[in-house]
């Protein structure tokens, strides 16, 4: 298979797909694709995936690395409070001769891609591809429509601000880190109906990230061990030796460390976390109407918001609170940081 | 280093360099960056560059790499005759022992990246890393601002239209795939002062890109052999064996097939044509106050426009017009196309 022709067979799909093509006014083809004119501001966030590192190439179902690739990005959006509007996308093919397999990897790449893509209403304005002789990687920057004043930033938190994460933690290893599904319409019914402060994502692991959030915020953190979320993965596959599985550490520690979560972590005032908590925003028939009426994929789970813990001032040392109340500082925070 | 300390440094650059911060409401650090609202619609491309096919790394220096891998991108919006306002970065890292070639490397993409950015007023607004036991790749996705009206596309020339291009081709391979300018100004001076009908970059080659506006534009072509501009860099390393160097060709076959020329393809009127060819206007003192005015570089050696063939109606065989008046039709095109 040469470029032009999985390209061309990527464009035929498409023009059978009117969602995959929206909001462009020149889409893909050209030298660049042109988005349609809108008032409000833009988000642009990219992520990078590679073989052995985010999925393993001969192990992962292309369908769903292809898959994974479109959600992180959107993922990102979410954090934002911002709603895809596109996609571009490249991908570094290992090459090989050509045999089925071959062919099963970038069709089964687009396989995966588009139907997301479709779900979360979001066009795919163009892309570029390399074979080459090396491994597969995929980069996706995805463009998100917001505004200055609604947007979440890590940098909102306020001292005293209760901090809230949707959905539960760890053992994502086991399957969730392929098949989550973006927060695009919790975060834009949050946007809309909440008093939001502070948002991230939940990539490298709750403690890293939230570190991250507090830094943005020159703030720092405490958290309830007790509190935190376990995802029940974690209690069902504990030690199950796969690769990159973290093994022989508490059901807890995955649920502070695994990441690839894609869960929000958020803060808001005392009395608004516990309007959040209490009311459970994302249960309720509103958010439902919420998803139907602006055509997002209705959760069959939908998240829970948890309150895990606290805001404080900056320079106090971060700190664990656990269950017998001992105050434990967070010095080395656990997750993925990458080594070059 | 670690990903977070490499960063850290890029930021610190970026605080020093307010032009590779401007046109964000939110520069990079969050999940998103958030482009400054505009009236006018965002062109959107990507173009990914990979050790081995577009660089050699070992061989070629990581500044130039870098600032290979933006180069291109500007380039596509060049095409478009968009003016850029921001881009983001991905980049896969060879993951290696700790060592100085090593930190030269990541350090020396971002030297190559930050000045042409600055150069040409364009932001840096975020980006991703991952490190893996895999070779050096990178991503970039740029945004630059245009309109629908006054966008130069691949699908707009006329029967009957003249086919300029700008600058000489062939030999790019010898060194100006790393240094050439992008043709920004000249494409914002062209869409403000001439009637452009259709453009393209030249990346794989004139007569494979050429052969794609025209599928593009629902046309075919002929050109003249004797009027392609050839390089002087063509005559000057003739056979020279480089690696991906091509040998044993005419100069004319460098010119019409090497590829990554970044000149632009364009097609206008016959009257049109005349003018500029006549006029020249990227040799003039309009154009020189242009460049100043807004701020982008004025080359050295600024690019000649040339006339070199036709557009034909859509059905009948491309031709190349040799020097005795043969017209030899265009089956395979040669040039760069990826196979996987």
């Amino acid at each position: 298979m040469n470029e032009e022709k999985w390209i061309e067979s990527i464009t035929r799909r498409l023009d059978r797909h009117p969602a995959l093509l929206s909001g462009l006014d020149v889409g893909p083809g050209d030298d660049a694709a042109i988005l349609s004119p809108c008032a409000e501001p833009l988000a642009v966030t990219t992520d990078l995936l590679s073989d052995g590192v985010d999925f393993l190439v001969g192990k992962t179902d292309p369908v769903l690395i292809g898959r994974k690739a479109i959600a992180v990005n959107l993922s990102d959006l979410a954090a934002m409070a911002a709603r895809p509007v596109s996609v571009v996308v490249s991908v570094l093919l290992p090459k090989q001769a050509p045999s089925t397999r071959e062919g099963d990897l970038a069709n089964g790449l687009v396989q995966g891609m588009l139907p997301i893509l479709e779900e979360y209403q979001t066009s795919l304005a163009g892309g570029d591809t390399n074979s080459w002789e090396g491994k597969l990687a995929i980069s996706v920057a995805a463009f998100g429509r917001t505004s200055p004043k609604r947007s979440f930033l890590r940098s909102g938190a306020r001292e005293g601000d209760h901090i809230l994460v949707s959905g539960a933690l760890g053992g994502s290893i086991y399957g969730r880190q392929y098949r989550f599904l973006p927060r695009i319409p919790e975060a834009l019914f949050l946007r809309k109906f909440a008093d939001i402060h502070a948002a991230m994502d939940i990539s490298d692991g709750l403690l890293l990230d939230l570190t991250r959030l507090a830094r943005a915020s020159k703030k720092s953190f405490q958290i309830r061990e007790e509190s935190i979320p376990i995802h029940s993965d974690v209690f069902q596959f504990l030690d199950q030796e796969i690769p990159g599985a973290r093994l022989g550490i508490s059901p807890l520690e995955h649920a502070l460390g695994d990441g690839e979560d894609f869960e929000l972590i958020l803060t808001a005032s005392p009395k608004e976390a516990r309007r959040l908590t209490e009311e459970q925003p994302f249960l309720s028939s509103e958010f439902r109407a919420f998803c139907l009426q602006e055509g997002y994929p209705i959760a069959k789970e939908p998240p829970r918001l948890t309150d895990i813990g606290l805001i404080l001032p900056e320079g106090q040392a971060s700190l664990r609170i656990a269950p017998d109340g001992r105050a434990i500082p967070i010095n080395s925070v656990c997750g993925w940081e990458h080594q070059f």
